[in-house]
């Protein structure tokens, strides 16, 4: 029998384990200091419910939930509807949908303004590869009900003192406005078939430059010419990248290609003032006129984190003003953040971010024969009565044995409960790092001995 | 659309996960204090493994994940095999399978004595009913390559300390071994065939009474003479029920009727005895010769808690040596305890035993007016750095109006920043409880403040 996870699953032993924790901790802690809310929802959600929200390519990735007995042989006899009529379940393959969901079941019990935090696994049934998961974590949190920029300057401040917190330097906030995205193809006149195309090739600026760019348009079937008028455009936006000109810039070339009369700019400045006011920590935002995002359900600002140790983003964004509408008929702005979890937790292990002592075994008891098991469970308790880890061993075997077992466990200290320690109620302890060695008959002088260690 | 969660399954809103969330804090501290160890596994499992494990009734109720793609086109051709071909992954239904498939993996990087604890969600295709849900949280704490009867004495002491730490009191652990049931069995020539519906309607004991327990074994096929003389076994067993005396009484009875010369009462004695000597919190243990538990897998002491808030076990557990070796052909001695999560917090929520304050919001700073947005944020910034929990809200409405809100969140205490506060950066705060209203200049002494209301 294949014992190990099927494909793309993954099990987690105690040291992954204590790193993920670590890290949701760590994540948590600030969400919750600002107020966010957290939630859960169930792992599958109505077939209906995860269909149509997120674009085909997703879609193919659904995890569907078989139906079971009598339904199951009807659904197999009605053989026009096969096989999309074999299950009426699936696994969530993002946080936001099971939100919308959530939001609008639940909206007249929830605050006007709803801030929420959602850590949880997601399930994607992607072609296995490198960093790639079926099962991975998504960290989400978003705001229902305000359309104030504020609410994007809070997200990105949220996120961004997050990875401060988790040791991330120089990280950088990118942030754009998909209306302006649009508004940039109408000023080239693109076609709007070729939009979602172009917009894809755009978004690797980055990565491919100008001249890839070129390229790549040029098989996606757009014009010399209209190519030559992205390229300028893109240029002259370039230059001024980085600051808040740029926003000056775009709006001469765009704003007169914007859909209706609205705030995109203001809206944008507000947020990087904001920002820029509060001070925020360990990272600078800049607005990228060229930043994309791929998510089809966002309507107005988007925004990404880069950090300078990878080419890829570790979280990404946006506001997102109608899919809880669509979902169930009533409006409610939406503005969210999403950690990248999973890339989080590779970067911190490959660049050694995790604290050491993460899930750390304070103190090994061996068991020298098993007359002293009450002995050394009484001892043991009175250490944990002071939030210290302390592991008996359960078998008398020789001694080296256990120390051996006590080293491969990287414990802390050992304590040495024989004859002479029972009878004299002696705590004779080893610290394993210094290799140190000390007798207390007071626990509590013990305690602080072992936390000056 | 449909928006609530389908058949069985929950939302949870903020106040409920701040208790799921509480529960899970409070259990995993005592785990990791005893130096148990966390792991997980994915939430699904290839379908081989999940099935013969667990008695028919179990698998009955197994979510199974739907093949996809051309897998999916082969499997509905191949009509023989139809439906069960139709899938090859389902999700878990149980903690302790993939616990065994864990281990038989892992066992070469695991510590010869594997302690973990595992509190993760299962899926069962119960029929909906109250109390009865799809998706439910368990909470197992088990002790891999041991056959020491310390570990059925540490996992006893470890749940019952949680329990004790969450505010049950006076609960009851009962103690009995599979063996001696089986013996029972023989002893009172039970045919074979019928020794599971026999154990089935022991169990019932507490519940129907003798009387009960006549009618239904008669009902069951067992013959008069055979239910004479187990009813005559057991009234000889219950009268010292309670005491370590009733263990010998068994084994005057049963020990003939063992299978072989093993050290059943032995094994026994030391487990009471050892959890006797080192004193259980709030609760005792006794010996309960009519103690059977469900599941299939057990081979030796088998050990259940009960409250008297309720009329059902809330935690249970026992020895299991051979599901490990019948999963993986290797050899692996175990034995584990389960707590009833979804029951407990059932309870909790019930007798009020959750304390009052949580996931409230220590600090709500109302916005008067949009210019003050920056220093609400900084404000609000320098309370966090002191782990407190502060709300600015993102828009300038009407004072009253955010005060409704801030009511309706139930917030410990506001932050009026106008404009004199501002311009003398003064923190004028009311607390929301007493109504005492105060101003300070210092953040630090305005904490203290706030702690000691």
């Amino acid at each position: 029998m294949k014992l190990n996870p099927a494909e793309g699953l993954r099990d987690f032993m105690p040291e992954e384990y204590f790193k993920r924790e670590y890290l949701i901790e760590k994540i948590q802690e600030v969400f919750k200091k600002y107020g966010f809310l957290p939630i859960d929802t169930p792992v599958m959600e109505r077939k209906e419910i995860l269909e149509g929200k997120s674009g085909e390519e997703t879609e193919k990735l659904i995890f569907r939930i078989q139906k079971r007995g009598d339904k199951l042989t009807k659904a197999l006899e009605d053989k026009e509807n096969l096989p999309s009529n074999l299950s009426d379940l699936a696994l969530r393959y993002d946080l936001t949908v099971p939100l919308a969901r959530f939001y609008a079941k639940n909206r007249n019990n929830l605050p006007q303004i709803f801030k929420r935090y959602h850590i949880a696994p997601v399930w994607r049934a992607e072609r296995a590869q490198v960093g790639r998961y079926r099962e991975l974590y998504q960290c989400d949190v978003d705001v229902i009900g305000s359309a104030s920029p504020f609410i994007e300057a809070e997200v990105i401040l949220v996120v961004s003192e997050i990875l401060s917190n988790l040791g991330f330097k120089e990280f950088t906030v990118r942030i754009n406005d998909r209306r302006l995205l649009k508004a940039l193809m109408k000023a080239v006149k693109v076609p709007s078939t070729l939009y979602d195309k172009v917009l894809i090739t755009i978004d690797k600026m980055d990565k491919i430059g100008l001249e890839g760019i070129k390229k790549e348009l040029a098989a996606r079937g757009l014009n010399d010419n209209t190519i030559q008028e992205l390229i300028k455009t893109i240029n002259k936006l370039v230059k001024e990248k980085a600051s808040l000109k740029a926003i000056e810039i775009a709006r001469e070339f765009l704003e007169k290609f914007l859909d209706e009369d609205n705030n995109v700019f203001e809206h944008l400045k507000k947020i990087l003032e904001t920002i820029n006011s509060v001070g925020n920590k360990s990272g600078n935002i800049i607005f990228d006129p060229f930043l994309v995002r791929g998510m089809a359900y966002y309507t107005g600002p988007i925004f990404e984190i880069s950090s300078p140790v990878v080419p890829f983003s570790i979280a990404g964004g946006g506001r997102f003003d109608n899919l809880i509408e669509n979902l169930s008929g009533q409006k409610a702005p939406a503005c969210g953040f999403s950690i990248g979890f999973e890339r989080i937790l590779l970067i911190m292990n490959e660049q050694n971010m995790f604290p050491e002592n993460l899930g750390k075994i304070d103190i090994f008891i061996p068991l020298f024969s098993e007359e002293y098991f009450v002995d050394a469970l009484k001892l043991a308790n009175s250490f944990r009565a002071h939030s210290l880890t302390v592991e008996v061993f359960p078998e008398a075997k020789k001694i080296n044995k256990q120390m051996k077992i006590a080293n491969k466990k990287g414990v802390s200290n050992v304590i040495f409960l024989g004859e002479n320690e029972v009878k004299n109620k002696e705590i004779n302890i080893k610290n394993m790092g210094t290799g140190e060695s000390k007798t207390f008959t007071d626990v509590k002088k013990c305690v602080e001995w072992i936390q000056n260690n």
